[in-house]
Formats: C-alpha cells, structure tokens, sequence
C-alpha cells in the first residue's frame, strides 16, 4: 500500500514539473503538440485494439451489457474519429495568455488579469475511453498537465490510448508526464488522488455517485463536480401551448439518456385540462412513460401510473417523466428549488415578466425561456469543445469548455512605486 | 452533540432560506439594509462594549499579549468606525446582475452570462471583532447570505455585532438569518460547518495553518483559502539598484505583520557585492535581522546569522528577512517555486525581457515587476473592499472584492428552439 502510495506520489510530482513546462508552451508549440498526438494515436492503432480486445473479452465479467460493450469497443474508424477529434482541439482558439482585464491606478501602477492555466488538472472518470483522448487534449490546449484515471472496464484501452498520447509529446518535444493515467483502477487509487493538493490543482469528477462522493470525501483541493441533471420544464399559463409541446417532446425524448434532458414537466394549473391531455398523447406514442401526481391523473385519469417522492428526485436517463401540477409559478420555483440538482431548468412563457421571475429565481447553472433544455451543452453554446457541464457553482458552471480550464493571475507594471 | 450539530443545521437551512431572499433583492434594498445594519450597531453601543469588557476581561485567560488585547478592544470611536465601514460598502457598485457576455447562436438562441450572488458563504475567522461587521457586509452587498463562525478571544463582541446586524436587517424589512453567528468557537463546530455543503456553497477561512488545515480536511464545498505569504523580492542583475533598495524596504518594514510583506530576498549573484552591502546597512538600520545563505555571508561577512532550510518556507511576519543569492532568474524562480507559498513575488530589473519571464514562470496570485509587494491588496488595487487575498487558485486568487463574492450563470432566451 506504501508503495501504492508512492508511485501516485510521483505521478503526481512528474506532473507538477511537465505543468510548468507546459505553461510556458506557446499556442504554437502546443497545437503541434496535440497534432503528433493525434498522428501517435493512429500509429499505435495496432497495440489500442489489441488492449481494447481484452477489455471487450472481459467485459461480461464486469457485468456490461450489450449497448456498454458497444460503447467501450473501439475499431479503427473510431480511433481515426478520436485522432481527429484531438486535431479539431488543435484548431481551436488559445484559452490562457489572454488580458481578461487591465487598468492603472493614480499611484501608476498598471495592473493586468491574465488568463493562465491551472496548472495539474486530475480527471476520473468511468465512461468511454475515447474520454482519455478527449480530456489529455483539452488539458494540454489549455497549457494543463492532466492526470487521468479511468474506469477498470476500459483499462487496457485506457493505458493503451494514454502510451500513445505521452508519445505524440515526446515526438513534439514536450514532456512524457504532460499526460499521465493513474495505473490503478480501484477506490483506494481516488482516495490517493484526492489527497494530493500539493501536486492536483483540481480534480474533475465525471461518473457516478459513488465515484464522485468518493472524491469529495477526499478531496482537498478543488472539485469540480458533474454530477446529474434532474432538469424541469415549467409550462406556464401564458405558455403558447404548441410551443411548449414542441420543446417538451425534445426536453425528453431526442436524447433521453444525458444529463441536460428533461427528467420532470410542471404544468400550471390554469393551462393543465387543456395541454396535459396532447402532451400526454404526443409522449405515450414516443413511448414515453408518465408518472403524474394528484391532480394530472385527475385530468390524465388513473390509467397513468401514480408518483411517488422519489420520482422528483430522480434522473431516469430514460423515457420515463414525472409531471406535476402547480399552482403558480412560484410553487414551480419552490418545487424545482427543493428537488432539482441545479443544472438546467425552462420555462415556456410568452408573459415576459414571469419569464424574467423564473429565470431569476431559479439558481441553476443554466436556466431558458423559451428553449430545449438540451441546448445547456458546450457544444450548443458554442465553446468548440467541452469537458462536461459542472453541476458546481465556482469556477465552472454549467457547460465547462477550454477557459474554465484556465485561471487567472495579476501582472503588476511598476516604475519603482512603493506604499506610503 | 447530536443537539449541537442539529443547531448548525439549522442555522444553514435558515441561511438557504435568507439567501433565496436576498438573491432577488435590488440594490436599492441591500444597500438601505447596510445602511440599517450600520445605524443599529451604532444604537447597540452600550450592549457591544459591555459584551466586549467581557472578552477583554477574559483575554489573559486565553493567553493574548497586550497588542492582541488592543486589537481586541472595542471604544465608541471603534464602534462608529466599523459602521462607517458597512456605511462605505453600501455606496459600492453592485457586483451581481451584470451581463458578463452575451452572445447570440446561428439558430438564434440568445446566450447571457450573468453575475449571481454564490448564496451562502462561511467565513471562519479568528481575529478581530469588526471582521464580524466586515464580512457580514461585504456578504449582504453581493447578496449572499453569511454564516459567521469567530474566535473565542471575542466571542461575545462577535455576538453582540452580529445581533445589531441582523436587527439592522430586520429593521430594513429582510430576515434576520441573512447574517448568523454560530454560537460555538471549538473545532467541532468548524468540522460541522464543513460537513454542510448542502447549505454552504463556499467556506472562507482566515486564520492560522491549524485552522485552515482543520476546514480543508473536512471541507465538502470549495473552500478559498486565506493562507500565509511566503513572498519573494528578486533583484535581477539588470535592476536599477537604488530602485531595488527602496522596493525591498518598502516590501519588507513597511508594515511586516502582513501576508504581503517580503519574507525572502533573492539577489542575482552579479550585483550581490554591490547591492548586499548597502540593502543590508539599509535593512539592518531599520532593525531587521538578517539571515543568509553561504554565499550572502561570503558578501556580508559571518556577523551575519546563517539561514537555515526552514528559513526559505517561514512566514516571519516580523522585521526577519531571509537572503539569498542566486547564479540566474531561472534559479530565482526555482527557488520560488520550490519554497514560496503562490502568494506574490516581485522582480526588480531593467531588462524587460528578463522581467517578462520571470512574471510568466512565477505561478504567484501576484507578480509584480519594479514595485513593492505591499500593492498586492484589494484597496490598492481599487476593489473598495477586500475580504482578504486569497491563496487558492480557483474562483478567487489573490486580493478578493465583492465581485469575487459572486459566480455567474447562464441566462437562455429563445423562441421555441429544439435541438435536431
């Protein structure tokens, strides 16, 4: 275990050292950098599927089903798609370096905000390994070293993709250790991470419950949590009805399985006789299932399935709604307020005064009128890349793109000045 | 302890409740409030002094020399003060409700990020009683509820600024829970605290290193850490050395109790026979102790006293300066990275190439180039008001204004969009 310990140790203090290197990277140095990862992960295609072999021949033991043996297989168009993923980042504008602010005071003194990276960002995660590609790039864009450590069902794949990438910044003359994956796979290696604030500058969990409390159990630097999205849509009575149908169906049915989709529908009374009944017709042909309260299965009838408290609180990630009535829109905030998560929250309204009321009220990273709830999304909001949307409320917020991988530090200009 | 750890919950649900409020309110009605919480310490005189002899009367009990005493004591003009102070940051702009960037997507969708209020902040302090009135202050103005935990030397001056401030508030017509003061000053209360981060969305600890150390062991939520200064003063060979000499006596006696103050001095060994003997006559004249490596010694004879290793990572705060000299800028930074606290650090050169690179490769909150270290403040860098400077490296790094006491989110507006 001591030994354990050491070897996270020294990921760690590699880390520390190729993070100042990298700092120091100009845009230029850096986009190459990512450009012979990309070509360093084609290259390897031959050793990323034969690992990626293994992991798929031991997935049933992990109790993966089909979709996430799906998931975890990689082929060779999907590596090229990976690869090529990693030269789009390289396209992509330079977060750190840039003046966010700059002034001068009486005395003289010239103060400027600049952007900088943050430094060592850890990142564990659980999903795809296609995130070890994806995150080792977005971190070195930003002038980050990362520290990667990923689920035990991608392992070989993981360590596979990790070899590569560390080659590809050899090739360009960068540091092995600006990308580094923790060689462990088990809780013990998060608790070690998680300690580590002299070397981890942050540490981004993305997956479950379990992981993500594991982390902040721990943790004692920064986390920067993304965690799940039960996310509301709020109908309001002055709602153009066809409209809120329209952003309903999407809120839950185009992509049901991520974190921004809608989980529950709060109908206010004035408008529920008249939208619950189409609304309830258009999801049952998607297939969806309802979970009223008391007052929609008046109007919907007992034919729809009861909810329970624990459906406000869940993320189904499926097609599966919970739909309550609300007296106004005030009772929508309150409700959102004590079982939302704070992610994503709409409202339909062509009143603009209760617009403004909810958009204000409801403290959610992302809050929309008029709008899917699918557009709270990196991609959507025109970041060019995303490491996540951070259910957190300092530092990221929201969908996480490059800058949010940046912080900042103040140049003070003097000609000798001094306090009086 | 079951008890006690149900009053701290119940003091942060109340705290939630109280921010809701206060997020929603105008700055009309926060700064009216201030201006109510003011007029009611100042009203509350006779029970503040009465509460506060009671502190002092215990003071020698807790072991407090006579300046920590004086700090302590509280006078009528004392009183009037620290309400002007509240007074002052009513006239302050509002740091919440401004549009951070606003940006429109090809299909429409407008995108705004905008400042919020966090909601409710802790601050764990242990020093003086108007922090108590400060903080409360700068909290309310952002819009954030506070959760105030003191020291024990002032107890009950702390009890009784805290009952003035949310009579003010309660007499401006806003709950009294927007600022509370947990009754217990022991460590248990700091762990429970920590353990809240259902109800605090951020911890501010200002304090000694057992007391940070003691949140961020247990802290569930971000914690921005107030920590010590370990700060560096590099005279570069380029440097223009009477320049030099009036920044280090500057940075180093104009007032040495501070975070900012210069701790180590770092000398590029092609000046050190020039500038040693003359800063050091300098410092020396000015009672400051010396102590230097080999080779300052070399320079200023052995009547100097040698530094130790453990004299490059203390923060003095006292008229002490450490010296060293140093072959390169590279080994200066090094020596920097190695032993100082990210905190702030200045270069004094002429050469402007050499004072770029060292303000890069310095990961400090604060560089500073030809100017004394004492200007890395929230007041000298024009944020009329400070909470303190922060050394964490996320959401605030360094001198940390109200605009610091907020996040941001993202504001959606469309016209029916969905995502294909």
């Amino acid at each position: 275990m001591e030994d354990y310990a050491r070897q996270i140790e020294d990921i760690g203090r590699r880390a520390r050292a190729a993070a100042r290197q990298l700092a120091l990277c100009s845009k230029e140095r850096k986009d190459s950098a990512l450009m012979a990862m990309a070509d360093a992960m084609e290259a390897a295609e031959a050793k990323i599927l034969a690992a990626n072999a293994r992991d798929v021949a031991a997935a049933p033991g992990f109790g993966l089903n089909a979709a996430a043996v799906d998931r975890l297989r990689l082929t060779s168009d999907r590596i090229r798609a990976v690869a090529d993923g990693v030269r789009e980042v390289a396209g992509l504008p330079d977060p750190a370096g840039g003046v966010i602010r700059e002034w001068t005071r009486p005395n003289g003194i010239k103060i400027l905000k600049v952007r900088v990276p943050i430094g060592v960002v850890g990142i564990i995660f659980e999903s795809r390994p296609n995130v070890t590609a994806d995150a080792a790039a977005l971190c070195l864009k930003s002038g980050n070293a990362c520290i990667l450590r990923g689920g035990k069902e991608s392992f070989h794949s993981n360590t596979a993709i990790a070899a590569a990438l560390a080659t590809g910044a050899v090739n360009a003359g960068l540091s092995a250790d600006v990308i580094q994956l923790v060689p462990f796979t088990d809780r013990e290696g998060v608790r070690l991470m998680a300690r580590m604030d002299r070397y981890i500058d942050v540490i981004v969990p993305r997956g479950g419950r379990a992981l993500i409390e594991a982390v902040v159990e721990h943790a004692r630097m920064p986390v920067i949590k993304h965690y799940h999205g039960v996310c509301h849509v709020f109908v309001d009575s002055s709602a153009d009805l066809s409209m809120a149908e329209k952003i309903v169906i999407n809120a839950k049915c185009q992509r049901p399985g991520v974190c921004n989709a809608m989980e529950t529908l709060l109908v206010h009374r004035d408008i529920a006789e008249k939208f619950l009944p189409t609304i309830a017709a258009s999801l049952s042909a998607r297939g969806v299932e309802l979970r009223g309260d008391e007052r929609t299965r008046e109007v919907l009838g007992s034919g729809v399935k009861a909810a329970v408290e624990e459906d406000w609180t869940e993320e189904y990630l499926d097609l599966i709604l919970s739909i309550r009535v609300v007296d106004s829109l005030e009772e929508a905030v309150d409700h959102i307020e004590k079982y939302g998560s704070h992610h994503t929250d709409a409202i339909v309204a062509s009143d603009e005064a209760a617009a403004r009321k909810f958009l204000s009220a409801v403290d959610s990273a992302t809050v929309l009128w008029n709008a899917s709830t699918r557009f709270s999304d990196g991609g959507e909001f025109g970041f060019g890349a995303e490491i996540g949307i951070s259910t957190d409320k300092l530092h990221a917020r929201g969908p996480m793109g490059l800058e949010e991988l940046t912080t900042y530090k103040y140049i003070v200009e003097g000609a000798g000045q001094v306090r009086g």
